[in-house]
């Protein structure tokens, strides 16, 4: 199945990248505390995974950040 | 398929239902403006939907309001 490449997942991944950056975290660190595969979290970050409402909610969970932080500017 | 009820998913719900609300849409309303079925926004509203990123983007472009503002509160 050819990986889609959406604007709105690209933002999203990158909002996850520079949360994730700004503690200083690996994508593994960041997997681990949120339950989720390491490959899964790198595919999020290059903008190629469609996450569902729940999957946004345990990302921010693991992170400390609100959900509208993550999905900030994904409708533009 | 026993329809999951996710605290998350009910807070999205709600929040779709109050943006519209405020707008006076019905259903059918945002649904056609949305491009997805009044069945499908009326099982968001009851917090029965756990949709993707691309959808969330759909819905905040038909409703004009930020993405993030969908998600509010979905974390807690």
């Amino acid at each position: 199945m050819a990986k889609t490449k959406a604007r709105e997942l690209e933002r999203f991944g990158s909002n996850v990248r520079k949360l994730r950056e700004a503690k200083e975290w690996t994508q593994e660190e960041l997997a681990e505390k949120a339950g989720l595969d390491q490959t899964y979290i790198s595919g999020i970050e290059r903008g190629e995974r469609n996450l569902t409402i729940l999957s946004i909610a345990k990302l921010a969970r693991a992170l400390a950040v609100a959900a509208s932080e993550l999905c900030k500017g994904i409708d533009r």
